[in-house]
């Protein structure tokens, strides 16, 4: 008999299959599933740029590609990059097989069995899957309304300065939070990281999503504000564009990203130079711009629904952020409630969520649950928050 | 400053990216690259598939899929494995990022630092890396016109019994060699099988494109002829429709392919939708039967007047391998004869290919090397083969 009882030990159970199920069922209104709904996708923007693509272009669709990115992706890319205020200077830039695969990429440079990893509490799903992939231990340092406890931060590292390698960091709408760190917050970490030695990751999927353009300052990358920090920036097309191309970015210290290169070579050889062609397209065309401008006020109003069902439903005890932007919002229940018993008496009833475990580091606090406003027509929200409410309230 | 010289220690360099560069100048002729050249891919194919989406389909293509694949996609791929003779009883079948994502899946499930793998010498670089990056041992058995060579694969199986983790095959139109295994092989090999604990890797990606329907029943996987065998088999649409849609599968065992689904999830959690339903459509709508229908003919004329060229034009003292479909054939220089200064020499009068030592699973022997006729042009293959053989002439 095959064993291999001791690889792989630290992988997460298929969360996410369970999620695309629960948002596929049309008699269940989900808040699961991260994801824009599938009506929000530019396909007549795709529709024209496939059929303005000449034979050769096709061609080179089909073909391999270099590991690093399609070229004239690549070349774009940068400029958006730079339009967003990051510097390229000492940079290397490479196309990833979405977010997904860029935070891989980095814990497969970086981690060795035991290291230790600063994220956020709560923190992303996939990113705690990616760094337990490699058997790191995740250390959790709380955020409040204004980002990361800057005094906890600073005691976790002092407490674990030799283990840590990484600290992974989503500032802007941050999933599963959705709080957004304030400039003031973001000055005293920039701080505090001058004198660390840690690769720094800081995944952005959300930053352009913002409600009101007045907020847009908010959304300005950690890396922009302190080029000289060894911070490697994730960005992704799947949320202004579609998840399906499975297309991220990762920018960062060129020693560090040519590592990831070589590490993304024999992972999957290069991204599909079919959907790289697509996103080149798309930004060359000048297509980000509009379909931003019309996304905006709908993730906006779907965000409004959302936080004005909670406050006309939910029971005395219970408090949520209010996020400027992005997909999320975050529920804390009293601490005698259980969010799985939460989840179970709203799936019975016709609402879904993701319970708050998924996204401790530690996957124990369970009175939390993840809202995504993004995915739910604006008619369902109301009703599917008053479900859930119920769902709370049976058990306060 | 950050420290990581003691990760990623065994990922080779960026072997890919200087190959992709040498295909793509127009005043080289290369027999470098492992992969089509551009003007087979069919383009007419796409666009009538891509135009024959309805507007649903178009959504779900942009959307995030299920770890193991767009489910009709995986209904249609389990159709096409079951005409090839494969058995799905106790299996389990994902979609990968092409089929170097579904070596790595494996790798990373089985290998801990030091564990051995048994390989072909020679063997796919693809392969060789990613075991690598995992810090595997390779050991090699040397393959001769008829297949892996059985005594000693005995052997070195006997003398490491306990290290050996999996196996790696790629038994027909094998890459680099480009010899089939003998029906009378794959049986003594899978009688050897019979009685190992180990994981078997069968790499499949080129057994669709035999120049000869007569050489058809040659290309029987071994996953057919062997059902109860603990076979992870690979296949790719990389060969059979285009690389750029970064497409493979992974056939195996339930409790592996499981595991690997689990991997995946943390590595880009799932393979592009947009691609792989353009799959699916050229399964469905019976695209693939016609395509190499039309395909093999081409490889056929291609490699023809690579053997041909070669008779013609190399010293005496040189051997080749004899393709009966795939990509490659294998050119055996004096042991004197170094291939790197014959690619150099070669280069400088503007023909390429893969130096031998690229394949070697030791990284050591390099009298030989890789020629691909699969991405030459009919007119250019003699002329790239008689500046390789001047080449060779001049060092003999």
């Amino acid at each position: 008999m095959i064993d291999f009882s001791h690889t792989a030990k630290n992988m997460r159970s298929s969360e996410i299959r369970r999620l695309m199920k629960l948002a596929a069922d049309p008699s269940i209104i989900s808040f699961a599933g991260g994801m824009p709904s599938n009506d929000l996708f530019p396909i007549a923007v795709v529709d024209e740029l496939y059929n303005g693509l000449d034979n050769k272009t096709k061609q080179i669709a089909l073909q391999y590609g270099p590991t690093p990115g399609y070229p004239p992706l690549l070349e774009e890319l940068k400029k958006y990059l730079i339009s967003r205020g990051i510097s390229l200077e000492g940079q290397e830039l490479i196309i990833t097989t979405g977010a997904q695969q860029a935070l891989n990429l980095v814990a497969k440079v970086f981690i060795n069995p035991g290291d230790c990893v600063v994220a956020e509490y709560p923190s992303f799903i996939g990113a705690i899957a990616a760094f337990k992939s490699y058997d790191a231990e995740l250390l959790s340092v709380p955020l409040d309304r204004d980002g990361i406890d800057i005094d906890a931060l600073k005691a976790t590292m002092q407490a674990n300065a030799a283990r840590i390698k990484m600290l992974y960091l989503n500032p802007v709408f941050q999933n599963p939070a959705g709080i957004t760190y304030s400039d003031e917050r973001k000055k005293q970490l920039i701080e505090v990281l001058k004198n660390t030695p840690y690769c720094i990751i800081e995944d952005d999927p959300y930053s352009e999503l913002y409600f009101d353009d007045a907020d847009m300052q908010k959304c300005t990358p950690l890396k922009t504000m302190a080029p000289d920090l060894p911070i490697c920036y994730i960005g992704t097309f799947a949320k202004i564009f579609g998840p399906g191309l499975r297309l991220g970015w990762l920018l960062g210290p060129k020693d560090i990203v040519d590592k990831c290169e070589l590490a993304k070579q024999s992972m999957d050889a290069c991204s599909s130079t079919f959907t790289q062609v697509l996103a080149y397209e798309y930004l060359s065309k000048g297509k980000l711009a509009p379909y931003l401008a019309w996304l905006r006020p709908i993730y906006k109003r779907r965000a409004t629904l959302m936080l004005d069902a909670l406050k006309a439903n939910m029971p005395p005890g219970v408090t949520w952020t209010i996020p400027q932007g992005g997909f999320y919002v975050w529920v804390t229940m009293p601490s005698s409630i259980n969010a799985t018993d939460v989840l179970n008496k709203a799936l019975a009833k016709g609402a879904a969520f993701v319970i708050g475990n998924a996204f401790d580091p530690q996957g124990v606090k369970n009175n939390t649950m993840r809202l995504a406003f993004s995915f739910t027509a604006e008619e369902k929200i109301a009703k599917g928050i008053a479900i859930i409410a119920d769902a709370v309230r049976e058990l306060v």
